[in-house]
């Protein structure tokens, strides 16, 4: 299984390879390349999901509360696993905020977790 | 929260709206206009991850043990929070593919999961 190159990558490997691009544009920063530190993360959701997140990435507790929350091991550092599992859940998020604004949750409240 | 519009959503926003568009794409096209019936989710696999999954999306009983595993809440159809879990498990094992390229796993076995 390997990626294929962008040019023929259909719309979801392109956005598969986007979401891996990101986490090692970040990742490699400092310290072991293939996993965000605090800093590292720090600078990726405030330059990544700033609109998302707005004032919260900036500020020191609530970065330290989503590395708290994704750091599922432990190990001070967040893996590429636990970064997917965050986009997910924001993805979600933002589908369930574009079936609000279609009516659509209200006429099926069990269309979403 | 909105998908900022793709002008000026960054990497990440735009990894997030393709996973968006690209479910919606194929959710629309018969039955439940926001869940993948198994017609769509055949569809899907072998349009979106045709270069993943081979010959696998086109065979039926694939696409039977893939809905299956896919559908957690067992009512026949997938549901944009089960894509999202599937498209984030291929994105971690081409995420594992392209460091075993890099022969990191080999020298950080813990890498992966």
């Amino acid at each position: 299984m390997s990626l294929p190159n962008s040019e023929n990558a259909t719309t979801l490997e392109n956005a598969m390879q986007l979401m891996i691009q990101t986490f090692h544009k970040y990742s490699g920063n400092e310290g072991d390349k293939y996993t965000l530190s605090k800093v590292e993360l720090k600078e990726m959701l405030t330059k990544e999901l700033g609109s998302y997140l707005g004032r919260r990435c900036k500020c020191r507790l609530s970065v330290e509360k989503i590395m708290g929350d994704l750091d599922s091991n432990n190990d001070g550092e967040v893996d590429f696993t636990e970064f997917i599992i965050l986009v997910g859940a924001l993805t979600v998020a933002c589908n369930d905020f574009f079936l609000d604004g279609l009516n659509v949750r209200s006429e099926h409240p069990w269309k979403t977790r």
